[in-house]
């Protein structure tokens, strides 16, 4: 198969975690025969200082003509603290989103065997957890109209969902249950939001089509609980844009680091991979970033294409690398691992 | 001292618990030689069931008269994933803390010594853990207009702020911070949304009065991974209703249980005592609700009315019953105390 991926590095540690992905993508077109061309665009903080724009228009073009983006991470603290800023990294990314359609953000947090200890939960409350969080991507409060009255000195912020967006990513959710363990969790905050209120609405009643997967409800506030409570009892969770955001994250704890979790973004013409975590600038050229994350994002492409077997074959390059503890110092803290030396151990074991 | 006491049970656990800080109160009476009185008012669903109205006038009136109410929980399952119905509960909960003015709910979230080993987390993650949400109350998405556009089928929530909703929080958590470790964390999602970019401003810009105190920034996202990994990094955590709404019940976690975490929510004019915890139905008339949560609650109450000896034997009561393991079955699943006996303990030990 041939594949033209884009190739959005970004700032902090996003090209060195990248690059490891694009190493263990070569491994694949030799192990299985495919060819893969790749193209860089710039985005985020770095896209700023070179052309002003968080996100330059040939990025986007690329992105647009290209089959699939890979796209490491963005931000840079100088940046931040800057409340008024009128153009910031972030930006890049959102616009990006929204531009390629990109409704569905599939974050999987599993918690691999080998790390079981890793997590700071006990092994009993974290060991069975394996749940996929369908969050809303290109709707919500984050693309709402914003407004500031300089006057009266006030900032608005529109929340506000249509039917039609919460239906997609609906049936992309029980779609996925229907494959897993058949169950569904719709988080929101029915008891306070009147967005929160139509979801359930469209998700009680498209959830009427399928009979085969439990539906069930937790507020947000509740859920955040449970996520360190007991995780192990979801199976699909689906949600908007800002609870996704804050519940993917603190799921990235069960799992013993940021540093390991992939997520999908798909639309329908569209797809990028990127990983949940941020660019951690002070780790930047150090060669201590866990480009595990990254690479189970390149995973998730293989199989957003229907390549399974090579999928498969990258997921145990990285299962053999946490049991060989080849992993950096975030796994295990004395671990002297770098991030080059991950990423050539994990290409080389993909067969 | 004489004060005059508003109750509002609510539904669920909320009648026993209160029933336990009553009790209580009335030790702190004959020691400390005060004298409290008690009117009780209706909210919540079983104020709807009684009156239709979630917070029924007489309720309002009755709150403003008084020099304090002490609240209990609300919230009843069949008013729950009934998306359709005009008026619930809560609503009863979030108009009151309006018409109070009540704008910042103060949540302290604290390990105690003797209960280590019931939090899921590490010891060595939440042994020094003494923080203290400063959770603006009466503003935000909580409070914005809420529209639904039948034709369309769109709903819409707006977040709004103003500079002085949220300046007078911040003095507040400022002036707290100064008498604890001098550090305040604002924590936002200011890269996405323009009234945390206010927030932003505003708070950088007083804390500009308070050279003493140390102001940083946290992303959401971010601070929920925080409040599970190393929660003892925080001393005030100062933030929106939403977020401080998920941080603050994610806090429960590291106490233990949800049943131990009170809260004081302040205006200029009234003040209101109530725990984080829910209604709980399912334990509702069980005895085995965990009272502490009120009892605590009603400590901040005497704490806010400067009768601070009051309030730290009513602390210390409560330490006893913990270190003498007189504690409901959600501290040690196999206690056999019920919420009555537990009562009893703290209020026999109020000296
Ligand atoms: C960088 C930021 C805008 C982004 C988001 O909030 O969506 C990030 O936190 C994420 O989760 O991908
Ligand atoms: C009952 C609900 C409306 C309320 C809130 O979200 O404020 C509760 O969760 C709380 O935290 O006091």
């Amino acid at each position: 198969m041939h594949l033209n991926i884009a190739v959005l590095e970004g700032d902090g540690i996003g090209p060195e975690v990248v690059a490891q992905s694009i190493k263990c993508l070569r491994s694949v077109e030799e192990t299985f025969g495919h060819s893969f061309t790749f193209q860089k665009g710039l985005i985020g903080a770095s896209a700023i200082k070179q052309t002003g724009s968080p996100l330059p228009k040939e990025t986007l073009k690329l992105c647009k003509s290209t089959d699939a983006t890979l796209f490491g991470a963005l931000g840079l603290p100088e940046f931040d603290n800057n409340p008024k800023a009128k153009v910031w990294p972030e930006q890049g990314l959102l616009k990006l989103r929204k531009k390629l359609g990109l409704f569905a953000n599939i974050r999987p947090v599993k918690v691999f065997p080998s790390l079981v200890k890793q997590s700071p939960l006990s092994k009993a409350q974290v060991k069975d957890t394996d749940l996929v969080i369908f969050r809303e991507l290109s709707g919500g409060i984050y693309y709402g109209e914003k407004t500031f009255d300089e006057e009266k000195n006030i900032a608005t912020d529109i929340c506000s969902y249509s039917e039609s967006e919460i239906s997609r990513i609906t049936h992309l959710a029980f779609k996925s249950a229907r494959s897993r363990k058949k169950k569904v969790t719709l988080v929101d905050k029915a008891n306070v939001l009147e967005t929160s209120r139509l979801w359930r609405r469209v998700v009680t009643q498209i959830s009427e089509s399928y009979p085969d997967v439990e539906l069930n409800y937790q507020l947000i506030d509740n859920a955040a609980v449970q996520m360190v409570l007991n995780p192990a009892q979801f199976d699909v969770i689906l949600t908007d844009n800002m609870f996704g955001d804050i519940l993917s994250d603190q799921g990235s704890v069960i799992a013993g680091s940021i540093g390991l979790l992939p997520s999908a973004s798909v639309g329908l013409e569209h797809a990028m991979f990127e990983p949940i975590h941020g660019s951690y600038p002070d780790a930047a050229g150090k060669n201590i970033a866990n480009p595990v994350a990254s690479i189970l994002s390149m995973a998730m492409l293989l199989q957003h294409f229907k390549m399974n077997e090579e999928s498969d074959a990258v997921v145990a390059a990285v299962l053999k690398s946490f049991s060989k503890k080849i992993v950096t110092p975030d796994i295990l803290g004395s671990s002297k691992y770098g991030t080059n030396y991950v990423g050539d151990f994990i290409a080389d074991n993909i067969m």
